[in-house]
């Protein structure tokens, strides 16, 4: 770290990462209004420190206990779907105001409590807010998301906030644009009042750095919230957010949602916009294309979210996004789906809750009359789409170490601890893969990629399938810089499937 | 050459590339009936070398003269459109059996004048013709395409025939597969009869190679067909075509076009399914990636075959393409366009017909009522997109010189006379770029590529822009082996402009 942080201190600023670290926390504390801070006496009974005994945050109704919302504002976060809350905004029965201090006040508990958050901009909020309210109050909705608040995974870029992503070296830079879906959601009527915590790198599901801690899972705080868009699934699941938007490359919406028990949707890559967002990794190396996509606590704001941003005609704003319109089925579907059910892989054997969970889904559905086919290991394919991922991400990994040394930091624990990706050896494939330059790779890769590619779109057309469900993970959450890499969720990213739309016409 | 063809007459296969090519040719010969074949005394009045001489085939009414067509043979191939065609063979007015016979014959007829042709099935091709008139006595058309004959690029493969795309070492290997796209066209109707010529690797506008030979011009053999779907331009261009299918990935189906007078399309990447084709490059590297489209005489002919082909739910077939169904305009456009004029880069000057042609557009367009908006060079990006696209193109060329030097053929004189991508330097992008690694350099270019492609977004955006006309290229056609590197096609692969679809909402 020496000679680093040395040349910083000669051209004469602040010295080392510590202390940029501590000015930064000291200004996001400071941004939390002080009637907005949890009394101690609500904090006594937790078991300290608390990512390492199990404090039940939920459970315990810390939210309630602490006496800082009112009861409409707490009925606000707690009793209403996203459908519910734009209707009621629509028709005046909740201001923006109100919806927004009440999501503000729960989002800057939640913060205190599982570090979720890395910026703020209540006040922002607010006043547009007040802003949404006078419209409202002429008769113009926005679009149809107008007074929501909506958090955003900290990736994001916002006029004036920074978007440090959790990096000692990225901080000090404001956005100077806002990112094409912040524009959308903006033109829809949504509120943005604060950004997400993520993993240093986002490339672990511990969403963990030296800036804003480490995210606890608010039903657990010893276990993970997972990541890396594991700010946006604690703040969720904490009610502090009715709706989030995350990003997704190898699990990064699901994790943090089947770790927090939120819905989490991951797109096919540039249907909702992912342009403007500030990167870990060596800007336009894109082997495996993320997504955005939506976290929320029912379902319904999953299609609420989708169906508003594509109907913005994403591609007006980010030439990366695809102008596919929304479709809306144009025939009853048979009532009868035929359904298929991805296999456990044996080289990632499923948690027995999983387990269990996939089994009673199974039941349900053909208890509902639906056709479920359980497809073999072979089609599944999880192994090999996870290696070949695996082995993608591998071929560069230089510009997210070189963004942590440049300032001095050290590695968090998860990217230390065996939990980055793991090559577990694509030379079955490619067996002189190692002989090979880095751009044969990865054309290498490729043609296995779109073999694995070709063998689903037949599978799904030879058996008629509808829809396949599957394990979303091997394990269910767990505890702190355990999770490892996810082959159930980055197999999907490495298909990337496509709209296929109806395909049983 | 020496150790590489000793090696193969080692294995006791036939030995050098020459005769490989010789009984190739033979083959190719001897699958045309004898009763096709142009009387000499037609030929006489021609003049020798035909490639060296400017014999206007198409003024001289050579076809007719040459007695082989019934009258009603020729009015098939000369008096309709493909929508007129398509109506008389979905009615009985025509049968496929006549109309396949009568492009067949004129195919048969074109590829002895300006050999445009690789492999010819005329004899599958009837049969199915056969078939598909029972089918419509019976009242069952098969799909929108029912009875028409299409022509497909050497490097579609079909189920029984060679795919060699203008290689010696990749003779002698059948295609076991239909390629996606003929898959949907025989589900649509179509008769696939015969496949056509394209340069050695496929990377230059000059539709010659060892095997099949050079393509002529029909308008005037002395100058070339363009490429790489040279044998389609000339093909279609002679009428021995309704309907071609091409491919391009810098202009092989505009450059043809614009050098036969045809129409040509090129539709965004992924939207005609492109997979399953016999490639000349490295297998997964697709730094920029090729599309299919369509050739034909007149217009309607292009939205007919997209329409077709897209309504045919190309990703059920082929896991590289999307599924974006065709939309029709829902509401009557503003009948005042406001169309983009591409300006002349200073790098790349137009021939005076070609600026002459573009003049004209706009006036026409002006006089119709349009706005018409000249963009500047500055907005245009052309020789700095094509300059990113050279330099991509440029990152990995061993393979297809290995597939030429794997039989010990020399390399066409397009290949080695400067037509190939020139570099004219992306060092003013990435200063550093030969310092880096391919995959960084890779990566730098993407970059650039995103930046121009952001402009151009914002650049529709600001100008309300409805469509965008300019030039195809500096030239018309020209003289065999002097088309040149092509800037003004090769930047919207570049770009590959996604479906924006109606913009001004």
């Amino acid at each position: 770290m020496g000679s680093i942080s040395q040349t910083i201190a000669a051209d004469g600023g602040s010295t080392d990462w510590q202390s940029k670290v501590s000015r930064k926390q000291q200004e996001c504390r400071d941004a939390i209004p002080k009637e907005w801070l949890i009394p101690s006496q609500v904090l006594k009974p937790l078991n300290y420190p608390l990512d390492k005994n199990p404090n039940r945050l939920i459970d315990l109704g810390i939210i309630k206990k602490a006496g800082i919302l009112s009861d409409r504002e707490f009925a606000i976060t707690e009793d209403y779907t996203v459908s519910d809350l734009l209707a009621k905004l629509a028709s005046g029965e909740f201001t923006s105001v109100e919806v927004t201090t009440a999501f503000s006040k729960r989002a800057a508990m939640a913060q205190q409590l599982v570090s979720c958050l890395t910026e703020t901009f209540f006040d922002i909020a607010l006043e547009r807010a007040k802003f949404l309210d006078r419209s409202r109050g002429e008769g113009k909705l926005l679009g149809p998301l107008h007074g929501l608040p909506i958090s955003l995974k900290d990736a994001f870029q916002v006029k004036g906030v920074e978007a440090s992503i959790g990096f000692v070296s990225f901080l000090g830079k404001k956005s100077t644009e806002n990112s094409p879906v912040v524009d959308i959601l903006l033109s829809l009527g949504a509120v943005p009042y604060v950004k997400t915590n993520i993993p240093m790198t986002m490339m672990t599901a511990d969403s963990h750095n030296n800036i804003f801690g480490r995210t606890l899972n608010p039903h657990n705080t010893a276990i993970g919230a997972g990541g890396s868009s594991g700010g946006e699934g604690a703040l969720v699941a904490f009610r502090g957010s009715p709706l989030g938007v995350g990003t997704d490359v190898a699990g990064s919406i699901r994790i943090p949602s089947l770790c927090c028990g939120t819905y989490g949707f991951k797109p096919t890559s540039s249907r909702i916009p992912y342009g403007g967002q500030a990167t870990p990794g060596l800007p336009g190396w894109k082997p495996i294309v993320a997504c955005a996509g939506p976290l929320a606590n029912d379902l319904d704001a999953l299609e609420i979210f989708v169906k508003a941003v594509v109907g913005a005609v994403p591609a007006n704003l980010d030439s990366t996004a695809i102008d596919v319109p929304w479709r809306e089925l144009t025939q009853t579907p048979d009532p009868k789906l035929r359904i298929g059910v991805l296999a456990e892989d044996s080289s990632y054997p499923l948690h027995p809750p999983v387990r269990r969970a996939l089994a009673e889904a199974v039941k349900k559905l053909q208890t509902n009359g639906h056709q479920v086919i359980q497809l073999s290991q072979e089609q599944g394919h999880v192994a090999d789409a996870s290696d070949v991922a695996t082995a993608l991400f591998g071929l560069e990994t230089g510009t997210s170490v070189g963004h942590i040394k440049a300032s001095g930091e050290p590695f968090v624990p998860s990217l230390t601890q065996g939990n980055q990706p793991v090559n577990r050896g694509v030379e079955r494939f490619v067996p002189d893969i190692s002989d090979l330059g880095k751009l044969q790779q990865y054309a290498a890769l490729t043609v296995k990629r779109q073999e694995i590619s070709e063998d689903w779109r037949r599978i799904w057309l030879e058996l008629n399938l509808d829809a396949v469900i599957g394990p979303p993970a091997q394990n269910t959450a767990v505890p702190h810089d355990t999770y490892g890499w996810p082959p159930y969720t980055a197999h999907l990213n490495l298909l990337d499937v496509c709209l296929k739309g109806i395909l049983r016409r």
